[in-house]
């Protein structure tokens, strides 16, 4: 079964990390059809960190998860901190296919997204 | 003439402020017709903060600028610190209208954009 996992920065408000959960569980709805078992996950400042996501995925019957960084920009936890946390993970579900998938500022959508967000003021 | 700013976060890594200002860019040339003026600023870490980039739009004859958060969740930098450094600089400039669009996460697009970022693994 296919697992995706939004991961986010995580924030020291609340609310913020729960707009994230609340987002994947919109995305669990949305793409049930292509992934079994979506979760969220945060690089810090929030109870569930990447291997509290990915060992969750991995009880839910993952055999393959696509982490997905909830990240605008290939700053330094793009480049470099989600992958140290997920290659930490590597060794201990050596059966499971583990990707990251790229940044959300990579993608061809963020210019239509920025329009219409800029279009909603007034 | 209408302008949008562009506002991200700013990082260290010199790299990830050169993508928002490539994006502003690329931004400039999509949306010409509805926005005669587009530029980038960052909250910190980057030489063009927000005041710079709103004295930017001025000059360059804005008569309405509207700042976009290239952020993904409400968090502390969308509730407080862009309206901060936005409001700071309204008395200086009476004859232009400046307003704030959302946060990106909370576009209808996102879902559309997070699956597609997902389907680009393998």
């Amino acid at each position: 079964m296919k697992a995706l996992l939004l991961v986010a920065h995580g924030s020291r408000r609340k609310q913020s990390n729960e707009e994230v959960n609340l987002l994947a569980e919109k995305l669990a709805q949305v793409c049930s059809t292509q992934y079994g078992i979506v979760n969220a996950a945060f690089l810090e400042l929030d109870e569930v960190l990447i291997p509290d996501g990915i060992r969750l995925c991995a009880k839910q019957g993952a055999t393959s998860i696509i982490v997905l960084p909830y990240f605008l920009n290939s700053g330094r936890h793009v480049v470099e901190d989600i992958p140290n946390e997920v290659n930490g993970c590597l060794a201990e579900y050596p059966n499971i296919e583990i990707s990251i998938a790229s940044h959300l500022g990579a993608s061809p959508l963020m210019m239509e997204l920025l329009i219409s967000t800029a279009n909603t003021v007034k």
